[in-house]
């Protein structure tokens, strides 16, 4: 993981808040709570969040969502100059797509052990720089709470 | 890779030649020629060739168009009864994609030894079978081709 500034962590902590919103809105669609935003010249340019039950759709994670809405946005498929903050690591699926936006950087909350790319080995773009664990507990308690309140 | 029956093999190609119908309408299109269907009960039920650049969205590749075609189709996420038909090998995104839906066989054409999933050492779910190499000259020389009207 890169050492970050304290003015950086600043920026990353708000802009990951702003992604936990996008997860708060997941969980009231019950969904599991995971939320994205895409950030390109100090600006969220796409807001996404898990909709795979509402949407019947395994690929619809709160990254991919963000991705085509980004891509939308610049009118342009790669997002090279862009940041994706992400509550809960990406997964292969997530890690894949973020290969081929040769996106510049993505920030995420809590790692994900079971699923998460990280474990899976697989490789971001050579042009990616990855940073996990901010407000991790923030963003892990969001998915377990939302697993304790399904199992009761 | 697992051995199959004659009659298999035959079926196999048979739907491979559908895929590659799709992959056709892709390079209509300009795109990078990869085509895919879904088949459930020997039936197609979901049809996706790649559309990276008509849609400026690199999530666009012909399976997770069919992943989600096919979800649609069966109003469920999971694709457990099916075979997923696609002329090249799929990459790490659309095998971490194939994982979520837990599709029963995964068939490809032409190996991608650059970006194909396999050599990223991805694992498909273990409820997935898979199988390289039908009509493997033709899947892959529609990219060749491709590629090579490109450099021209």
């Amino acid at each position: 993981m890169p050492i970050i500034t304290e003015d950086q962590l600043k920026i990353d902590e708000r802009y990951m808040r702003e992604a936990l919103k996008q997860a708060v809105l997941a969980s009231h669609k019950n969904e599991v709570p995971i939320g994205a935003i895409i950030v390109c010249d100090s600006k969220i340019i796409a807001k996404g969040f898990n909709q795979t039950e509402t949407l019947n759709d395994v690929t619809a994670h709160a990254e991919m969502i963000a991705f085509t809405a980004a891509a939308s946005y610049l009118n342009g498929k790669y997002l090279r100059e862009c940041t994706l903050y992400v509550t809960v690591e990406p997964c292969v699926m997530c890690a894949g797509a973020a290969y081929w936006t040769q996106i510049d950087r993505i920030v995420y909350g809590a790692p994900d052990e079971k699923r998460g790319y990280h474990k899976q080995g697989i490789l971001l773009h050579p042009k990616t720089k990855i940073m996990g664990g901010i407000l991790p507990e923030e963003c892990g308690k969001m998915v377990s709470d939302f697993f304790a309140a399904k199992r009761k």
